[in-house]
């Protein structure tokens, strides 16, 4: 509602040049608010209307962009103005924009930053998508351990405001190496006089540049950290990521893991945004794959092609027993993946799991097998019941003990469990239950197994 | 690894009563994992061995346990061991912890409390599960509008150790109504002689006591925020929800989408301890429920015994083409959970993704028809290709359209729309795909239709 209202009376303001009024809106509201009516109108319509405000609320509000809005109005800023935007843009956000520019605009960039900028820029900009590289900011205070608290505090307050944090700061020694850290609580709290090495802890929780952004937010999770500081391969401090990115992240890996299991590539814009041809090539990959499974069970029922013909009954109960199965199955994959996702369970659990699940399962079918023991008598008789209800205590049990499988061995071949979507689950367990389905009836019903 | 090392050499510390030990292992590791070791004792054990601590430790450590845990090991500690340990614990696991206590132990622990503190759990722990007022900290530090800088600090000084953060404090009135915040930031860098009411934001982001924790959650990420107030009713400040407690809640937010994702209601515990009976409990509520959406598609094959009869190899393709409306349903349906549970897409887009959906379903169908159209041709000549072309390309396309709409219909009737799980999604698509592949196939091959 909000925003639909700020975009009218910004459309309005900006048609008008009217510089106050867009100003004055800013004002009473969170540039992360303002942002999301930006994000609505036309790039070049926004970069006029960015243009408008002061520069640094214009690199606050820039910040909260879309990413790919941020590079589409970048494409239409003059280069002088986007050099002066990016010396005011965090580093790590920065960073992030640049990647998203084109090889000649990041060529045209570079000689308009001063030469510190640059380099950072460049470094920040050089380490791969989701590691701790590419999500750390290297606005961070450092100190040194012979400063007295009262020097440490003078410096902080004059690195305070182009620093991402001063609450965690960072005591390094002549060679960048991260010898202690020290929250501003305790710089506070303690006398003046005293030295920075007196009073920081030594054992100072930290992660590398290459290190998975998953493993960085859920070390700051476990640990409830504000902030936590980025080693180099020379054990050199290059950077730190925050709470708050590592918020991002969590958002962001539990949407792909999500993505995944609906057996969907994890997508590189959000819903409201993806374009149907994305939407398309995302999902008709798996959509083949799964047909290829899928003719296992058209296989399996082949196979047995004249038990079918001389008991039609057999097919009415197909959807209901190897519909159990893969939603057994599915049940088990999703708590598996999500809980090797978490670190609840480990690679070294499976066995453990497992046993516990075979009883579970063993449970689950029973009960199964009891509710269609009926449905297969009323329907075909005794012995399509007998059938039935055999079939459904081993395809209950074979797909969850498939379904909670699949993610360990996808795992244990260094493929992301996620991947072990409800739809894959369900096309194994299937063609499965299939062969388990119709080998008891061609068992039971007395005919030669072909 | 680390934490069986742990658990071997505090066991073996705890037998020889080694207090010295013990504590030596806390001096050089973060609480957050000598818990995960204290976690594998047995309540007794694990009570003693807190009890070898000091008790800020025990408090520390005591605060990262498994919560289930912490009630068993609160069991069997004496009664003022455990009013003595509630008074160092933080306000809101301290709640949490009350909660999970018996009626008995609630009633026996009160006496030992002093006054302020028995009102304080008592209040924080009426709150209901999941929302702001459950997850909010009591240990917030307020100022005072008339105070100078000089005075905030001098009183953020006294109150730090108590507190949950200084890092942001909120300025209240004498009834207690929230007038403004000021970062510590904003403090130390700002003349000591300035007063608080020149600095301070008084456009300030709450949220009320009975908010869901996802929308806390939420709002602290949106807005890159350490700590949100919490007020009551009244517009009285009652509490702060912090940055880890809403990162802490994504994380469980998420696991339990994931959980219903695969059909399972969300479970009590961590899947590491989780017993068969609950595991048994939550997944077979659903498996029954399906079972008699299964027998929809079984009532599908019934009405067509005839056709399928004359045409055995019709049964080959069930699996093909049920399967992939399924999947495709099921690709929709996760897309959708999840934008609807980020904010990425709401109620009232639905006609709009619905329309972008007709396009990329199309194009899916089209695809997946012209992948079984030789195989159709293959086995069962040109009649049943046609058969398995035009079912697929509707069968797709029913299918996505089902999966899309089901997450916002839930929504409509204000269910979660993460019910909207594959296997909810599959077993509709199944009995609807079924119908159509069998609809087209009594009308192509010419049977009158029963």
């Amino acid at each position: 509602m909000q925003k639909e209202q700020l975009f009218a009376t910004l459309s309005e303001a900006l048609a008008a040049s009217d510089k106050r009024a867009i100003r004055a809106e800013l004002e009473h509201m969170h540039a992360a608010d303002f942002a999301l009516a930006v994000d609505e109108f036309d790039a070049p319509l926004a970069a006029k209307l960015l243009d408008l405000l002061s520069l640094p609320d214009h690199a606050d509000v820039f910040g909260y962009l879309d990413p790919q809005n941020q590079a589409d109005i970048a494409e239409s800023m003059p280069r002088n103005e986007l050099a002066a935007l990016f010396s005011q843009m965090e580093s790590d956000e920065r960073a992030d924009l640049f990647n998203q520019l084109s090889k000649e605009q990041q060529q045209a960039l570079l000689p308009g930053l001063a030469q510190a900028e640059r380099e950072d820029v460049r470094k920040l900009a050089s380490y791969p998508e989701k590691t701790a590289g590419a999500m750390m900011s290297s606005d961070y205070a450092t100190l040194r351990s012979h400063w007295t608290v009262r020097k440490a505090l003078q410096r902080l307050r004059l690195e305070a405001p182009d620093k991402e944090t001063i609450y965690q700061t960072y005591v390094i020694d002549g060679d960048r190496h991260l010898v202690g850290t020290i929250s501003l609580r305790e710089l506070i709290l303690s006398n003046p006089e005293r030295l920075v090495s007196d009073i920081m802890l030594t054992e100072v929780l930290f992660v590398r540049v290459d290190e998975d952004q998953e493993d960085v937010s859920e070390k700051i999770r476990h640990y409830d950290l504000l902030a936590l500081p980025v080693l180099d391969t020379a054990e050199r401090l290059v950077g730190i990521c925050t709470y708050d990115d590592a918020m991002d992240a969590v958002v962001e890996e539990a949407t792909e893991d999500a993505q995944k299991s609906g057996s969907v590539a994890a997508l590189d814009s959000t819903m409201d945004k993806v374009g149907k041809w994305e939407l398309y090539r995302k999902r008709i990959g798996w959509l083949i794959l799964l047909v290829f499974g899928s003719l296992l069970s058209g296989a399996g029922i082949a196979h047995y092609e004249a038990v079918i013909e001389s008991h039609v009954a057999l097919v009415f109960f197909m959807p209901l027993l190897v519909g159990s199965g893969g939603n057994a199955g599915s049940q088990a994959a999703a708590l598996m993946v999500r809980a090797l996702a978490t670190g609840e369970v480990e690679l070294k659990d499976w066995l453990g799991v497992l046993g516990r699940e075979v009883l579970v399962a063993g449970g689950l079918g029973l009960t199964m097998g009891a509710v269609v023991a009926s449905l297969g008598w009323f329907r075909g008789g005794p012995e399509i019941a007998l059938v039935v209800t055999m079939a459904m205590i081993c395809v209950v049990m074979a797909g969850s003990l498939i379904g909670l499988s699949l993610p360990f061995l996808l795992s244990r071949i260094n493929l992301d469990p996620a991947t072990a979507s409800g739809p894959l689950v369900t096309t194994i367990v299937d063609a499965t239950g299939m062969v388990i389905y119709l080998g008891f009836a061609s068992f039971v019903l007395g005919l030669p197994i072909p």
